[in-house]
């Protein structure tokens, strides 16, 4: 069992649980990498860079929240290599287990009960009115919004080809299962169970009150583009990073991507118990 | 081409609407035969049962909105059978064209120019605390709601065995992608598109704000029991028909169910075209 | 000082926290009367019915919670008298302090530290077809509601004498600044701060998804009749205490009422506090 | 009877509208003056600054929508002044007629037969570090809310000096009943009585699902600051118009204005036949 760690280099104590993970797990037997930035933080150390971190290594831990997990997940990229939250501190959503528990994770990951669950991610390409195509992929959401001009933007969205709507709002997400928990759910979203295969589109303040979130099969194709009338350029983000405008002749189209995000979940520890937890259900 | 026709004996204008069907159809070559309860709108016709209907017809067209198609699909039972909807004067989300456009449909069966869309069921499962059980099927939705009381009443909900929440509550709605517009939507549901492989558990007026819609992949299976600290019973119903009270003892398992309805679509008609209608989205 | 005393008989722990409050108040010099069904808790006590209670005493205290603070209103009636709840373990929203507070809340009592924060009431008159009437008041709000049909009701709410909407849905909510941290925020409908001369109109699970909660002036004048369509009669209650069927023919007016309820606030407690708090908002 | 006239001059037949209202009242007998900007539209024409129309005129209408009529309020500021809004095809919530009704409404001011609804508008004073003031007003709402960055703001609110809440979202808008329609409904915030004496407090996407619309006595001062664990600064508008960043040092209090303003509406026009019709709850 060999380890890549990823920290992030932004938190207070970032090294510190480094250290105490490098500790615990050589203690038991496993030996680790760091990735460039992380190894950063420890003096003398060499790192690697991450999608080699998680070519190279069996699993990948990340220390931080659900930020730094989605920050790890773009900066590793496409893997089939699983990927375990160390939340410092708190609960998330995507993390594994917090920084009290790095023998109990340690133990998960030498006699193998841990669970693999994989996330279906979406897939975002952008079509340029001369042909330019961009990819990226998004592990919560792809948001498309309008600027600081205080006026509406209007979205045409089209699934599968057919027009859904054309709609006059502050904005769009599209977002996968476990985006739903995040902005989605903020602008009224529903919440998706992680093992579904869906994915769904919410407007963000729409004009039209029965304009509800709206859940695809995760086989369908969404395409966003900016209505003529639209009074301003929308901005797009992908999982609440760089903002960017999209042209008004541009096109995005949004599915399923070929990869997933591979989640490791500790033995006992439930989805829904999370939810409880942080909606504070109980 | 053989059609069965059910229509809503309680609207007026049924019988009208099925001799013009009949003869629209029996001029192009399509012979018809008629439901038990229809037959007797209709001077000295005869009528089979609605599941024999469905068993020696080609088609099942039923007349009337969709609270008709609710009704005939439940008295026909599982069948692969399809069933159009032929609405008397508005649009449906259920049906697949209006009495104005009796030609339209005959020349679509004749054609075979229409589209079969298969939409999945629910199956209900009550076990009793004697070990007596009751199985039925929803269309729309199982609803489980408090009575006349002015109490809340306490669910416990599974998934696949797992706890997902205590709801106090006016009640909570498990739905199909079909009923995601009907009662869901009212008690704050997210749409749903109707080939999604997913269900939805949606709270109504929960004592909890963060008691959102859970939308679940349609493998799940969700178990529902009367907490013992419920101030009053539940009362369940399936599709918004007979209303029934829920011993405490007894457990609901909702799945889903092996069967699915056929809706007949005809070509170039739009489910998000419907939605945006009905929802007044244009 | 004299102090007046109702505590709820059905909760556990009630009777010993009546003797504690009286100790306590004694010691201080304040003297303290029973209500009539409070008495029957302690023995060898004699209790005053709840009106007289009010009429004689400075100070009515109750002991319970907020289900016991509305239901203690009723039983007193309209009055002038300030009325202090002491919620056994929680906090609540009508409560002015906790039954570990007994000292603070004496001591307050004594120097006349506290705060009288009038609540505003709603009256509600039911006139029959017959011409008879019956008139109540609601701390909370009057639910006007389907009964266990699975149908719709269908409701015509009137403002002033215009007609503000038809609305078919399950239920209608007319709610207090009070009430709106109940089930009128349960059924989506906003926060009213405790000293705005309004109430609000919440539907229930509306069938159209525009109809949004109305906040009206006080001194608007609501009526509510059954609409004739109404696929079943609607059931009424008052603060979810009984239920009870209104006839078709029949009609509630409701209006702000003469009389208002006066909680005592203890000195540093604030509404807003006790918002964040219930909602978890911190 | 002297009537001045504002028009849109960015909406095509303004002009014409203009000359056929002037052509309108002229025969009779009410003479008419033009605003500048509207006088550029009309050949030959002369106008006089938006301030000074009000002054000199009975009452000033206003040819445009919604948004031309708030635009024409801040143009012409505080006046006692009643205004007319005389929409070009659809009905607005703020105006008083359509272009179709020319003669209807002419003859209401002929014979008086209007009536004259004040609205109350919000003061909004913000306070720099070095001191300085900046006072403005707001029909409909003031906006905090983020920028392009993607990240949520943190806004500390405060009623009438109590801590109210650190909300943690998209923004934040304080509304008044006018602009209960607008923003604040697409936020989710309720409907609220033109003629209720209150605001309305309502958070956009808030991160916290429990952070309800608060509607407030319109007595009431709201101070709003960017909290200092703000990810980014807050940008402010007000209107939809400018929209501009606030300092993280500044703060922002809002409360009811000392003028309102005074919308005309002609005999028989319901505030709620309007809401029915724009909502949709035919």
């Amino acid at each position: 069992m060999h380890l890549g760690i990823i920290a992030n280099p932004h938190k207070n104590g970032s090294a510190a649980t480094v250290l105490s993970l490098i500790d615990t797990l050589e203690k038991k037997g496993i030996s680790t990498s760091l990735e460039d930035d992380t190894a950063k933080l420890i003096d003398g150390a060499t790192g690697i860079p991450a999608p080699e971190l998680a070519q190279q290594c069996d699993v990948v831990a990340v220390l931080g929240g659900d930020g730094t997990m989605l920050d790890a997940a773009h900066r590793i990229g496409p893997t089939d290599t699983p990927v375990a939250g160390i939340n410092i501190g708190n609960l998330g959503f995507l993390t594994s287990c917090t920084d009290d528990e790095l023998d109990i994770f340690a133990d998960a990951l030498l006699d193998l009960s841990y669970k693999v669950v994989p996330r279906i991610l979406l897939k975002t390409t952008i079509t340029h009115q001369d042909g330019s195509i961009e990819e990226d992929f998004a592990v919560n959401e792809i948001t498309l919004s309008r600027g600081q001009t205080g006026r509406l933007i209007s979205i045409d969205a089209f699934i599968d080809g057919a027009l859904l709507n054309h709609y006059h709002a502050d904005g769009l997400i599209v977002a996968t299962p476990t985006g739903s928990t995040a902005y989605s759910l903020a602008a009224g979203g529903p919440l998706i169970s992680p093992i579904a295969s869906a994915f769904v589109v919410t407007p963000i303040c729409p004009h039209s009150l029965t304009n509800r979130s709206l859940v695809l099969d995760d086989s369908s194709v969404v395409e966003l583009t900016t209505a003529e009338e639209s009074e301003c350029p929308a901005l797009y983000s992908i999982d609440g990073r760089e903002v960017r405008e999209l042209p008004r002749t541009s096109r995005i189209k949004v599915e399923k991507a070929g990869h997933k995000l591979h989640l490791i979940r500790l033995r006992d520890r439930s989805y829904f118990a999370t939810l409880r937890q942080k909606l504070r259900w109980g």
